[in-house]
Order: C-alpha cells, then structure tokens, then sequence
C-alpha cells in the first residue's frame, strides 16, 4: 500500500527493493533519502551532468531544458535526466551514474617539506617531565595540583583546566610520580604518567573544496612521518563553493551534514596518518589547517550563508584557535587546532598560508602567486605592497561542467598532441575514460593552432587542405554543437567518444579569462605591466600537470617566458606546516593577512572590460590591454 | 527458572514482583538494582540502622554482631536485618524501612541576604547593548565578528569564542543588527539579539553532604528572587563524608553516579528557582559555589578518594572557573561557574565563604566561628590571624546513628523539657516520630539536670525521691542497655516509644567531643583562653534550633555568657552569594583561603588529650582544661 500523491521508485544496484517517493520529488532527494549517493558537482541547479541518472522502466518525466542543454537530444530520447531537476511523476525504475569513485585519484599533496632544515621549530608544544610526589605527610597541607606545580617550578596558583584536573589524582600516583606535563605556550594541555617527552606530534591539513590534504610531522624534530589525502566528500553536494553554500544557506541540518562529512575525511585521515606513522591520536597536540574561507566556516560549524551574499563577508576574519575536543577533531583533547585566518569571503585562510610558503611578502621583486582551483586565488606582490583578489574561475579545469570531463585521475587525458591525427597522454596509461583540466587546455591550444578554434572560441572544420583526412575527420557537427573526438568509442575506457566539445570550449573560456582578468585587475590596481613581472608561482593541485606554454597560448597565464614561471605545488598546506612547526610562522600569518589588501573584482571599474577581452583566446597576442591588438588568428 | 546459587527477593511495595539476586549478595545491593531505594547513613558498613529492613517470608539470614548492636536483640527476633550487612540465602520477602521523606524537611537557606546594600556590586557580568551592522557595501572587507568588535568599541581582534561565533551570523541580522554582547570580565561568554540588558541573574550554592541549598539573585540590583533547597540525594550513598567518599573509592562509575545524582538535584533547584522568579535558564551567567572538599570534587567530576586516605589532601585547592557547559550546570552555556577555594581536605570552599560572610578576618576581635555539620568546622581569628580545624563530629547531630534519630523536620522532637514529667516541643506541631539533633542535645542536658545521666555519660535511674513517679517510670532497663521515653508509642506519629538510649547518649559525646576539642586545639594554638573569646558565631543548618545553654551545659559549645554567642544561619551560602555579586568578594574568598593556617587534629599534640576529657558532660564545670576540674556531677 502507498499513499496518494506517492510513488515506488527502484533504484538498480540497490538493494531493499523500492522506495516511496513523493509525486513531485526531485529523483535527487528520493536518492538521498534512500542512502543512494548521487553527485550534484554544480549544487542542483542543472548546470553540470553529475547527476544524470536513467529511467530504465516506468514512467519517464519529461525532459527540461537544462535536460537537453546538458544532455543532448540522443541523451533526453535515451532517459536519460538531470536526477536534480526531474520530478517523479509515477513508478519508476533508475539506474544512477556511477557516482566519482576516488580510487586512482592524484591529489596533490603538499610541497617539497623541508621544514626540518629550513624553519626554526617552535611549535608553542613542550613537555615537561617531573617527579611530583603526592604529599604523604600532613604538617604542611597542599594539594595534588600544587604538588605538581611545585614540580614545574611554578610558584603562583596553577591553572589546570577542569579536565586535567580530573587526571590529576591517578597520574600523579601511577609512576612513582614521575609525569609528562605537556603545555601550548605555557597553558597546560595534558598530563600523563611516566616520560613521554619524546612523542609530541602535529597534523597540517589543507580543506579544499575539492580535495583535503594533510601531512603528520614530528614536533621534536620536524619530520613528515606521513602525508595523507581524500576528496572532499562534500563535493556531491555541489563542486564549488557558491553551490556548496547555496546547498547549506539556511538550512542548519544541511549545514551540519556538510561539516560532519568533512571531519568525518578529515578524522579518517588522521587516523590513516597514525597507523602509517606508528602514532597514537592522543600524542597529537597542535593542528594547524588551512581552506578557503567557505570551508573553514564549515569545518567549525559556522554559518557559511552570508559568504555567499553580497558583499561576501566571513563570519570571522582573524585566526582562531579552538580545543580538538570542541571541534571534534581527532587528537589529545585539548590539542590547539589553529585556523589561519581570512582576508575575505574568497581569499581565504588557504591563500594565507600560500603566501606564507612562498615568502611572496618579502620578496622586493614584482610576483604573482596563482591558485588555480574552482575559485583562482590570485596575490600580487610589488615590493611588500600585496593585492590579492579571487576569480571564480568555476570547476571548468577540475573537470566540471566538461562533457567527459573529470579530475586528473587515472584514465584522464591530461596532454594532446596533434599532428597527422591526434594523440593523447592519459594519467596511468590507462584507456582514455575522460578530459582533465590540463588536457583540456592542452587540447584547446592544439585545436586552436590548428585551426579548430578561432580566437572567438567558435569551433568549426579549418578551410583549406592543410590538415590531414584522419584529423578532419575528428570534427562533428552535432544538433547541440561542433565536436572533436580526442578518444574514438573504440579505444576508449568506457566504450564512449571522449570528445572536447563547443560547449566544452566555452566554459574553457570562462574559466580562463575570470583568471586572466582577475591578473589584469591586479596589475591595474598595481601600476604595473607584464614587463614589471618578475616571476609567476603556481600553486594548488591543478599546477602539476600543467603545460605552461599551452596555459600561455589560451591566455589563462600572462605571456611571459616560461622560464619566469614556476610551480610550487601545494603551497597552502605548505603555509599550514610552517604554522604548525613554528608559532613564529603562524603570527607572520596573521601579519600577513592583515596586510593583504583585498580588491573585489565585481567593484573594480575595468574588471567587466578585462574579461570580456580575456574571453578571446587572441588576449595573449596584443602585448597589453588597451594597447593595439595584434591578431593572429 | 533461575540459574544455580541465586535466588528470588521480592521487595514489598515494589511493582514487577521479585527478582533475581546472587546467593551471598548483600539485601543492599539486591534492592538498589532493583530500584528500590534504600538510605546507608553510614556508607554499608554497619554503623547506623538506616538501612534495616525487614524479612517477611522466606529464608531468614543469621543475624550479625552488628545487626544486635543496631537493632537490639528484640529486633533481631523480628527479623530485621541491616540489609548491607545481610546476606541473600536463600528466596525471601523483604519490607524495606521507609526512605527518609524529604517531604516537610526543614533545610536552612541563607543567613538574612542584605546583599543589595551591603555589597558593591561588581560581579563581572556586563551587558553591552550595541548595533552592528553586518556591511552592505564590499568597499571595506570586514567579517560579522568586526562589525559587532567595532560596535562594541575594540579595535584589537576581538576574540568572541567558537560556540558564539556560530551564533553571530543569525543574531547580526535577527534585530536590525541590536544586540547585547555579554561579557565576564571582558570576555565576550554570551551574544543575543535585541536589547536584553536588564536581564543578568546569577545563582549561588552551598552543597552540604546532606542539604544543597540555593538562592537566584538578579545581578543587576542585587536582589534575591528565589530561595531553593533540597536533600543532598547522595545521602543514601552514605551520611557523611567520609562514607561518601568510601562508597565511591576508586570506582568511577560509582564517582559518576554520585556527580550525577547531586547535578541533577542542583539543576532540578535552578529550574525551581527559575520558574518562580520567572527567569530562564540561559539568562544566568554566572554562578557561585561552595561545599565540603569533597562536596566540591565530586560535583566538578574529580575524584575525591584520597581525601578520604591520610594526609587527607585535595586534588586542587585553588578557586576554579569553568564554563556551564563544561560541569553541565543548568545556565547560559558559557555563564561562569566559579567554585571557591580549599583549605584542606576537611576545610572547604564553604568554611571559606562563612569566614567571608562572617568577615571572621577583618575583625581585631578574638572570634570563633562553628559550623556543625556532619563535620564540623572552627575557626578561630585572633587579631586578623586565623586558624582552622574540622572535627569529625559524624551525623549525630543530624539524627544519624541515634536510635530515633532524624533531621530537623516536622515530627522531630526540637526541645525538651523536665519538671513533673517531660514535655517535648515538635517540630510543626506535629506528633513526635523522632529526636533531632537540638532535641537530643536538650534531652541530655535536662537529663543531666534531673540526674538519670551523670559526668561520665551513664545512665541510670537517680536515687532518692527528687523525682516523680511518672518521671521514674519513663526509665527503662533493657538488654540493650537503659533508654528514657520521651514520648510514649500511644502519643508518637508513628506507635513506636520515641526514646533516648545509652548508646545515643554514648553518640552524642563523641559528636560534642569531637566539636570542643577542636575548638581546645585551636585555642591552643592561639595560646587564648576563653576569656579572651568576645564572640562565638555559630553557622550551619544546625544553629537554627539549637538551646546555647544546653549546648553550653552538655560541653558542646565554651561556657561563655550566651550573649556572647551570636547565630548567623547559613553563613556559607551567604559567603557564595557575596562572590556572586561581587568579583571583590571572591578574590577576597582567595586571600582568606591562603591566610587561613590549618591544624590536623590528628597531628595536634595534645588533641586525644582534649578529646577524652571533652568526653565528660562537666567539661565545662572546670574553667580550663590543666586547671582543677570543679566537677558538679
């Protein structure tokens, strides 16, 4: 029996057999409910295909225009649907996509850590063994806790905060008196029995909307003993951070879904960094973790609603510093878990750590930093002036919005070449089942030289007989655009086409020129020119298999010698690394955020001018903006 | 079917019929996993009746040397047991003796609270009314939190606490950006919206072993709204401290149980006390508490067993402050819970805050405070100098261990008096159903008077025809030893002679022993006689019903002229409520606390001395102890 207004909806694979639905319910909800892990990477607003799903039998809701946008025509006559935006509307059977599976996936993780040679460790961590003798005489009376004070040197009334206090009685009289007082700047955070002065240990993590990242280090000494990474299992809920927040906005319960997912990966990791490193969770004593704002909010459980509001402003700005015990993190209960702090609602703690890494706010030399993720975070530095700013560059280089795009995984293509034909690098040498960021950049600088794409971005076959038949023969026009196949179905992982689309190239488009333009507003703000630039630094986890001169070409990166650019890997987990090792590091941070100046793209005067010239892939052929065009193509 | 050595015990009274017990399982135990309650005055171990029950059907257990001590050969023969003493052997039916009702029970608030003119108020709970505007515009990057510090007039990073800052988005935009910021000396520990100002109350407490009492005070005039009190509900755990401490030593489930069953009885008070005075809970911010050391660990959740092993230390004697959350109180969650500062193991909190309410320190007078209570506490100020001892004065003057014992309740016998025969003055008006402990220190004294109790704490019938028959025949001789009716079964609430035996008498001296010798080493140690004593100020529960001349007569209390002894109520709730109001005060509790010098009796030369010869009821028929004893007896 089911109720009126109600449906039975079958999800194949899953076992229990059907599930009530509600008439009108998006099949991406009636999934959720029913335990049906379904990515949303553009946070259910029809914008991506994560969440296209297949009506195998029953009745077929009818096809929207995003359907059609996102699917084409032969995927709507085939059932397939955008599970966010199709209600059910009677009985139906459903196979889901095969949600992102994370097996296979290269996360970056952090730089070359060399913090054990290079950064003066004082982590504000320090262990104190004493022998306290709980008093056996009673001429003087005292108390378990100034016997131990007494044993520290102290002389004034001690602060042992209620927890400890409540160890106090059995640790002092479980090793002959012989204790470990372990403190954070001088506040106790824990006391054990016996000399456990050699084992004080530190987890740095990166949150990122797409990826968390983090490494295990020895405190004593500075050495990584592990280096740990996941996907952000948030990113079902929407791939950036707009749609993350758009998915939580109001909605505590959501909100608290989002956060316990993340600290859920972000324990597991810890956990995982132990059992690799020999390390129990309760010898961690400081944290130092980094993100952009959103996630940082998140991770804490603040309300990341309003960062998604104009003007964009964080709850919080300043570094925070909270027990491990009050956010739930895993480690000795009072661990200091340290926030870095925010410049705005989208440079956020993860840019001050980049900073922090790369010393961009020492240098007297002109330098970029450049943060290629779903938001492109972007600090220019002109002798110790700093401007920072974030181009929502959207996840087009993560793969998302991308027809066969996914993340640089194995079975990506990550590199094209073509000459006679095409031919394509894929990560693991694996069969081609998709197109990552930099292949797709790869593949558009190629498909442009040769005639593809002219500087419009508009696709079609090059006149003429330059090419050879077999590349001609690549290009496709369809009802829902121009195409070329990279893959054929043959050779393929998947039995499917990969091809880079005209829809693919135009989200190519907008993702590069928000970076472009957002580097254009810098050096405006500035006063300099490309010439004044002395050195590019890439940072974030897409910059690894970048090609620098295709980067150049599409005019995503300035046009300069490539030799000035270089690649720094993970610099936000680096920054948080240097914080954790080093209070002095994790002051600079906040030295450094409070410097940053922060230029809001949206106000600036030329930002709207800047982009819609960056949009052409000709923007690196005129020498500057405003100066005269030099076409090429 | 039940398994191999156990057995069925059925409790009357008790729904669900019997249940299993363990052959060898003390009654006791049997019962309270059962859920029948059963009060153990003197921790199982023998020493008082409060457990007894009696055996209606079934195997009847031997009786022990101590069940004949308790309850006399004839109750033996009426098959009443001591259910911790008693032993399961078999299937019975088992009648336990009523709990003691807290019903009608007369617990002792505060003395006279004159707080509102006496004291500055300064208790360190600001309300701040400001309006923050969360930006609007992007010019200036700023966060929720800097709009409120700039509201607020900081212009350091502000430091609002993670469990607020989760709050800030909502309260920032709930009222047109009105809110109040409240803080404890500076720190931000409450965020509202809309103007609540006049709102800020405070609770303050004095744990006793055997009452909690409470008063909710508005902290912005001072004045008291309510007034609560209850039993301390771990009495059946045992009567007085050191039985407490017994039943949970080195047993943390036991310590967990304990904590829990006297926060759930404050708790319980403050929602009381809240909803007469039409407060809520989340509007007290702070709270001031004092008890016995051990009163205090248990209630913060620290292990108090080796204040019950020699030298009898605390774990912790400075004052501490945690947040509401963090001990669970019933309050805003970051009000501040301030406990007051130890002395020593048997000189607590609340000896502290009676010396504070007394101002005992200020005072050039030589002046003797004593507190009696299950243990007693003297202290004796001598030209600002001040000394400390805690008498282990047991629960005979709370009706423990006395065979009709009971508190201060209605039915209690509170005075008597001798002439043709007796007459009793009951609290409430009501007929007799036991002696409390002002009654039974009235009844020896007239006793004395009238000569059925000599010197040396006898009891016999008097010689000669002084006497009256009807007087004469109210004494009894009985296997158990002598006893006098107070009231006859016929005129008693409960068809029981109400009596004084030999063996409460016996009590009685080694409570009011305890008590003056105490006061003979303090003396001592000041080297003053009582001569040089210009007050004695009686503090506690007890004092309210005390006859100082009876007192004075039986050698409880100096023999001064009774002018000179002054009742001052609940002098420790008093001194809790003066560090509720006033931050003044409390640290002011810290420097009574650190100049109070504590005298171990058990270390004090001459204290056994002073016990055996406080023993005698003409301890004050000599002038001093060591001068010629001018016995009248």
């Amino acid at each position: 029996m089911r109720a009126a207004g109600s449906a039975l909806v079958t999800f194949a694979g899953r076992e229990g057999g059907a599930v009530a639905a509600r008439l009108g319910e998006s099949l991406l909800a009636v999934a959720r409910h029913a335990g049906v892990e379904v990515t949303a990477t553009c946070g259910e607003r029809g914008r991506c295909r994560s969440c296209r799903v297949k009506i195998l039998e029953g009745q077929v809701p009818p096809a929207t225009l995003q359907d059609e946008i996102q699917l084409g025509r032969d995927g709507v006559r085939e059932h397939f649907r955008l599970a966010c935006l199709t209600k059910v509307i009677g009985n139906c059977s459903v196979m889901v996509a095969p949600p992102r599976s994370e097996a296979g996936h290269q996360i970056l993780g952090g730089g070359a850590w060399t913090g054990a040679e290079a950064t003066p460790l004082d982590s504000g961590v320090e262990k104190h063994v004493v022998t306290a003798k709980a008093a056996s005489g009673s001429s003087d009376p005292t108390s378990d806790a100034e016997a131990i004070a007494a044993a520290l040197g102290e002389t004034r009334h001690c602060d042992f905060p209620l927890d400890i206090l409540r160890r106090i009685p059995s640790v002092l009289r479980a090793d002959g008196g012989i204790l470990t007082v372990t403190t954070f700047n001088g506040e106790v955070i824990d006391i054990e029995p016996g000399d456990t002065s050699s084992r004080k240990f530190g987890v740095a993590f990166d949150i990122g909307t797409t990826t968390v990242v983090g490494t295990l280090i020895d405190l004593s000494t500075g050495e990584q003993l592990a280096s740990v990474r996941a996907m952000n299992p948030q990113a079902i809920y929407g791939g950036d951070v707009l749609s993350r927040i758009a998915y939580a906005q109001f909605d505590e319960k959501k909100l608290a879904r989002l956060r316990a997912s993340v600290l859920k990966t972000v324990n597991d990791l810890i956990t995982e960094a132990c059992r690799e490193a020999g390390v129990a969770g309760a010898e961690i004593y400081k944290a130092a973790i980094v993100g952009n704002t959103c996630m940082h909010h998140i991770f804490l459980g603040i309300d990341p609603s309003n960062v998604g509001l104009a003007p964009y402003n964080p709850v919080v700005r300043s570094p925070l510093v909270a027990a491990a015990a009050q956010v739930l993190l895993k480690a000795a209960p009072r661990a200091i878990v340290c926030l870095l702090p925010i410049v705005a609602g989208f440079v956020g703690a993860d840019t001050v750590a980049a900073v922090l890494a790369t010393r961009l706010h020492e240098s007297d030399a002109c330098r970029l930093l450049v943060d290629i993720g779903t938001n492109g975070e972007i600090v220019l530095a002109v002798k110790g002036r700093l401007v920072a700013c974030s181009a929502p560059a959207g996840p087009t280089f993560e793969g998302g919005q991308v027809q066969h795009g996914m993340r640089a995984a194995v079975g990506a293509i990550e590199g094209v070449d073509l000459d006679d034909d095409v031919s394509c690098r894929v990560i693991g040498d694996a069969p081609a089942i998709g197109i990552c960021g930099s292949g797709l950049i790869d593949a558009a600088a190629r498909l442009r030289d040769a005639g593809f794409i002219d500087a419009s971005g508009m696709m079609g076959l090059p006149e003429g007989n330059r090419l050879s038949l077999r590349l001609k023969a690549r290009f496709r026009e369809r009802a829902e655009g121009s195409e070329v196949v990279l893959v054929g179905a043959a050779g393929s992982g998947n039995g499917e086409d990969i091809t880079v689309t005209q829809g693919d190239v135009r989200q190519l488009q907008l993702a590069k020129a928000a970076i472009h333009a957002g580097i254009m507003a810098l050096k405006a703000v500035m006063g300099i020119s490309n010439s004044d630039l002395q050195e590019v630094v890439l940072a974030g986890g897409f910059g690894n298999y970048l090609n620098v001169e295709s980067a150049i070409r599409i005019g995503l990166l300035p046009a300069l010698p490539a030799e000035k650019i270089s690649y720094v890997g993970n610099a936000a987990l680096t920054g948080a690394q240097l914080a954790l090792v080093s209070e002095q590091a994790r002051n600079e941070a906040l030295a450094i955020a409070q410097r940053i100046d922060h230029v809001e793209l949206a106000d600036h005067p030329q930002f709207e001018e800047h982009f819609v010239a960056a949009l052409s892939f000709a923007v690196n052929d005129r020498r500057e903006l405003g100066e005269e065009a030099v076409c090429t193509a």
